[in-house]
């Protein structure tokens, strides 16, 4: 029983009405794009970026939407790694550390540079090379799992190497922020690092084993579906504990969902269950990013070459640098990971943002990182498919 | 990669640390009250009583939250729907409107009797009185939903009286707000009353027609759980429908849920999926109406008082009022259906809300309703289990 004073429309409406448009355009956008095979997550950014304040203005960016998006990448990855034993994993951990590093090391000397050469300051374009680090997992492993492809080694590489690059990335971030401070607080930056891979070490290791123990107890609760509830309750535990070290919140639900993998193996009611959330807030998350894009700097054209070279750089530097990394794969799979890595998505619009509050990027670059943040996440899945389906039908 | 910067904790983490306890002392509230043989929901409730404003503090009412705990309940209205046949509630209409109409004019008379004899004004008095109006169906049909007696006529009776007394609480609200304002405009009135009415009908005549009709065509799309998909959109595009005419959201999600419910009969996976959303987010709609509660103004010991006589009044008039519209189905279903329609919940909390904005009720008269609202939830849950389980053995 809300009031309805003639002309305001009341809040809560308001976000009720951006949930629908955003729902509503998502699932046509990506009916639309597999009727011509495409991937539907390009459409439903592409969705994003028409319904958004660049083309259409229906519905803008809001807090709301925003920590539904969060909640929404949070739940796709906690759904990945229910699929994803921790051994497995364990497994390809070196080839996936070599290809966090290189696929680090590339995209931020190759961003960096190229902002030098362009005429910024020192900070601003350390801190663009920051932003091309980010890899944003969530729409490979999508795809991925939309091509039911979770269980290669190309995907577990792919996972394992985007926990490290987290990490890694976070350490970037530390070092550039802390720099434009002008102090660099080593000791902080350490305990970081000690902290962020011990917790994650610690989880991966003991977590499974501790789940699998406790699960039994768990299933005997009085509350229905209690192994799922449980679940939820770990993920987001997770996800925050990850959180207040740093890291990524997304990396906790992929820890939590691949603690929970072994005891949950067959619970087809638990996976439907999370998948029907997942498949209810993922389209949030996909939307959210392509309303972000900000076109209307893009009037100075000098600005559009900019966003053209940054995005390009970023695209190769990280296809060469990961692809590097798994060279003993072969091509075929070491081009997979390569451009499995490239997406930057909403990890690079999170440093961006971090970068305009620190005052280290103006309105203009920042408008160019996120168009980079888009474009590469619009661009890489496409390209994985196709490289995906030429190595299956060889 | 959010960074942390030592002293200050990132607004998503601190959202993120608040859905990780509400979820967590639900759950763990819900388990202990299983165990005790009480209602989960009221577990629920109160884990929000215990960790929010009123005792622990851990947890303060946020936007995000409260908007949350809206979809929360949208979707729990929405399960229900898809569990009722438009029929079955059609079938009930008379009663239904009955129980509705009773059960709205005895609150108020009894609540604005109450507050003319304890002193306040006339139109602080209609206020409470409106107050008294509402019905909060949600909690009732999760106590009938776990149960499994949402097919009884008892709960057909609620789940139809709740959609009429939305529409006439509505209409009281309109004409309590604007004679506060000075005048009453009877052709908005009128017009929101026809609108709203016509409006529901149409879709509960005409709407599961529709989407029997066009159900095998959203099966053939090609995204995945299509049909899934469509009832999100669906329950989303009538909840913006009816709160653009002034009727509670969660009726539109009720009204999707029946279109849908002969469609999606036996479609087992879209059950499980729909329940998976439902059972992460209600939680949050429940933790919210504790979280609510204001105890801080109850050290003046006369608004105590005056919050248990308001409590009383509105627990003893809706039982009898409703009751007395079911009076011919013997006094054991009579009392079931008045019970089942105690609660007041976040619609009556809503209704406070516009009061205190429109300066009708001041704070303390607010703390009074809000107590009323959360208290009539608590009380009606464990009286109704016990007048069913009693009706059933006997």
């Amino acid at each position: 029983m809300h009031i309805f004073f003639a002309a305001s429309i009341e809040p809560a409406t308001k976000i009720l009405l951006a949930l629908f448009l955003m729902l509503l355009a998502a699932k046509l956008a990506a009916e639309l794009f597999e009727r011509l095979r495409q991937p539907a997550v390009v459409g439903e950014i592409l969705a994003g970026v028409i319904i958004g304040p660049s083309v259409l203005g229906l519905v803008a960016p809001s807090e709301f939407v925003s920590m539904l998006a969060e909640v929404g990448v949070i739940f796709l990855l906690f759904t990945v790694g229910l699929e994803t034993k921790p051994s497995s994993i364990f497994r390809v951990g070196k080839s996936a550390a070599l290809v966090a590093v290189m696929g680090i090391v590339l995209p931020f000397i190759g961003g960096w540079l190229l902002m030098r050469a362009w005429g910024s300051t020192n900070i601003t374009s350390l801190f663009v090379g920051t932003a091309l680090v980010a890899t944003s997992v969530g729409i490979t492993a999508r795809v991925l799992a939309s091509l039911h492809l979770l269980n290669t080694p190309v995907a577990r590489i792919i996972l394992g190497a985007a926990v490290i690059d987290d990490i890694l990335g976070l350490l970037v971030l530390s070092v550039v922020s802390s720099s434009s401070a002008g102090t660099i607080n080593y000791w902080e930056i350490g305990t970081t690092a000690v902290l962020a891979i011990g917790f994650i070490a610690f989880v991966a290791l003991i977590g499974a084993r501790v789940v699998t123990r406790v699960a039994p107890r768990i299933h005997n609760l009085r509350i229905s579906d209690s192994l799922f509830i449980a679940g939820l309750v770990l993920c987001l535990g997770l996800a925050v504990a990850v959180s207040f070290i740093g890291v990524a919140a997304i990396i906790g639900a992929f820890l939590a969902g691949m603690t929970l993998a072994e005891a949950t193996k067959g619970d087809e009611r638990l996976h439907t269950q999370t998948s029907g959330v997942m498949e209810f807030l993922v389209p949030f998350f996909l939307v959210n990013i392509g309303m972000q894009l900000q076109l209307s700097v893009f009037r100075d054209w000098s600005l559009v070459w900019l966003a053209l070279a940054v995005t390009l750089v970023a695209l190769v530097t990280k296809l060469i640098g990961c692809a590097a990394g798994v060279w003993s794969l072969g091509m075929k799979r070491a081009a997979q990971v390569g451009v499995g890595m490239m997406p930057r998505g909403e990890v690079g619009i999170v440093v961006a943002q971090i970068g305009l509050s620190l005052g280290v990027i103006d309105a203009r670059i920042y408008a160019v990182v996120l168009f980079m943040a888009v474009a590469t996440t619009l661009i890489a899945p496409p390209l994985l498919i196709t490289l995906v389906k030429a190595d299956v039908s060889r």
